[in-house]
């Protein structure tokens, strides 16, 4: 795109830099090799921040540019630029989604009443926030439970955007209404699921779902299974927005990488809390965190915490 | 003492302009007349942030400075001086002391986990910022179950002070054990209940108590009548340490200005909550708060919120 825009602003690119932050690829994917369209426009020099972790490159695109005569500098920026495409990373090494919990609760943790109002807890800017990392995600995931007590469309409205994320439902028992509002003309929609019934499915997949069949222990969704499925399905970060159960199960197997939390100044006492997992009987036993940033956003906090050691691939 | 100072230091202030957050005093306090201090040591200007609500000064200071042939500024850094000394500024306006309750939670807002572990939920470096609030507190206050679930001193012990804040023990039943820890020799410690009984009262008097009979409903201390009489007792500052019991009843009565969070970098699932009051029945009977700062504290979060307008008196 950028070598277009040059020539389509009439500037030469010959005998220049490119700086890019990750290894040009050498082979066919969504678009033709980088590498061939850097050396057909003359390029002198490639900065690049790190190598490619996709099998399909790795390392063959610096090779090919070196065999046509441009110098190659691997490394500046390489954290950054991992962290840029993290998702992409963890897809290509781990064989599974960067997978990033959104919660928005009140400063006592709560995320619902216990009558289950929970719209909204936060403010208009925390929620167009949260747009925008449902924005970068490949696909938003929720549970069935968010869909039958919220009905959520769960696209991407507050901020502009070039593309949807698909959608993922976790519904064990293949309960989503045919009349949810999470059905949207053109969007990709996974519907994971532990029953076989060959009607429900296909009356799901007539309005645009797919059905996955993918049963684990007690009648659940196998999730570790899923996130594998997702990999396959080229989705790199994964935005989760669920209920305190579905929270609870992905952190109680560990699933979980990253957590975006916004905290309303608010406390409402008693309610549902952020995950449903535990008890647990030591406190060594808690999930350990690493807090990345904590800033106001509008009235509310915004946390970024990661899962320690989770990024570490 | 900034004039002893002086003087000590062999320093003239005479023609000297001083600078002060608050109404120099007209009265013997614990201290004699700040005024007559000030013409006594022949200061030409006063310039001060404030005025003294005590009515005992009330703007007398000034008048008494005036008189002297001082010059007289007051409102530079007004707002800056009233929060330094909010809870002094409470006590003599509101007649009760400015209440801090201070929580350490979980990143998902839990107390302790469901067995009642708790220690060490935040790191040493937000223990000893806890340490000093503490410090700038007049009192301490916590409940009979934390007193009996922790067994806590409760004094100042990771920062240094010169002096030891009071402490306040909410006990409805004088369960108070006679070899609990927080018997420390020479520190104020008072006992507020609910019942009357000459020999507990005698037992716990004669390990330095003082036991204050306050009686409200349903065999409980009355907590409004208890900040008062804190209040007559020249407690400014009034620093919570307590379980999600007494914090319950503490923000279900309205009794709470300010919180002051400590969020550690961990997920705990079930346990106890910050405060256990409610439930309610829609969002906009939330506590509203205000969040005043945010940061990070070694590994912790320290969150400060205010309750919103209970500042403005």
């Amino acid at each position: 795109m950028a070598l277009r825009d040059a020539a389509a602003q009439g500037h030469s690119v010959a005998g220049a830099t490119a700086y890019v932050t990750l290894e040009p690829c050498s082979h066919h994917g969504r678009t033709g090799p980088c590498c061939d369209a850097l050396i057909a426009a003359g390029i002198k020099k490639v900065v690049a921040s790190i190598a490619d972790p996709n099998p399909l490159v790795a390392g063959q695109g610096f090779a090919r540019l070196r065999a046509a005569g441009v110098e190659v500098e691997v490394g500046p920026g390489a954290a950054e630029s991992r962290e840029l495409n993290i998702g992409f990373f963890s897809r290509m090494v781990r064989k599974t989604p960067w997978v990033r919990m959104k919660v928005a609760a009140s400063l006592d943790g709560k995320t619902a009443l216990d009558n289950g109002a929970s719209q909204w807890i936060t403010s208009d800017t925390a929620r167009a926030d949260g747009h925008a990392w449902r924005a970068r995600a490949s696909a938003v995931l929720t549970g069935i439970g968010t869909v039958l007590q919220d009905n959520p469309r769960l696209d991407v409205r507050l901020v502009d955007t070039p593309r949807q994320p698909h959608l993922v439902v976790v519904d064990s028992r293949l309960d989503t209404p045919l009349d949810a509002n999470l059905f949207i003309p053109g969007r990709t929609l996974y519907i994971y699921t532990a029953e076989q019934n060959a009607e429900k499915k296909a009356s799901l997949e007539a309005r645009g779902a797919t059905v996955i069949y993918l049963p684990g222990i007690c009648g659940k969704v196998d999730l570790p299974a899923m996130l594998h499925d997702l990999a396959h399905r080229e989705v790199n970060e994964l935005h989760v927005e669920a209920g305190h159960k579905l929270n609870g199960s992905l952190i109680r197997e560990g699933l979980v990488d990253e957590f975006l939390v916004y905290l309303a100044p608010k406390l409402i006492g008693q309610g549902s809390g952020m995950a449903n997992f535990g008890p647990i009987t030591a406190l060594s036993q808690a999930v350990e965190l690493e807090f990345r940033s904590a800033e106001q956003l509008g009235p509310d906090l915004r946390i970024v915490a990661r899962v320690r050691g989770r990024d570490t691939f």
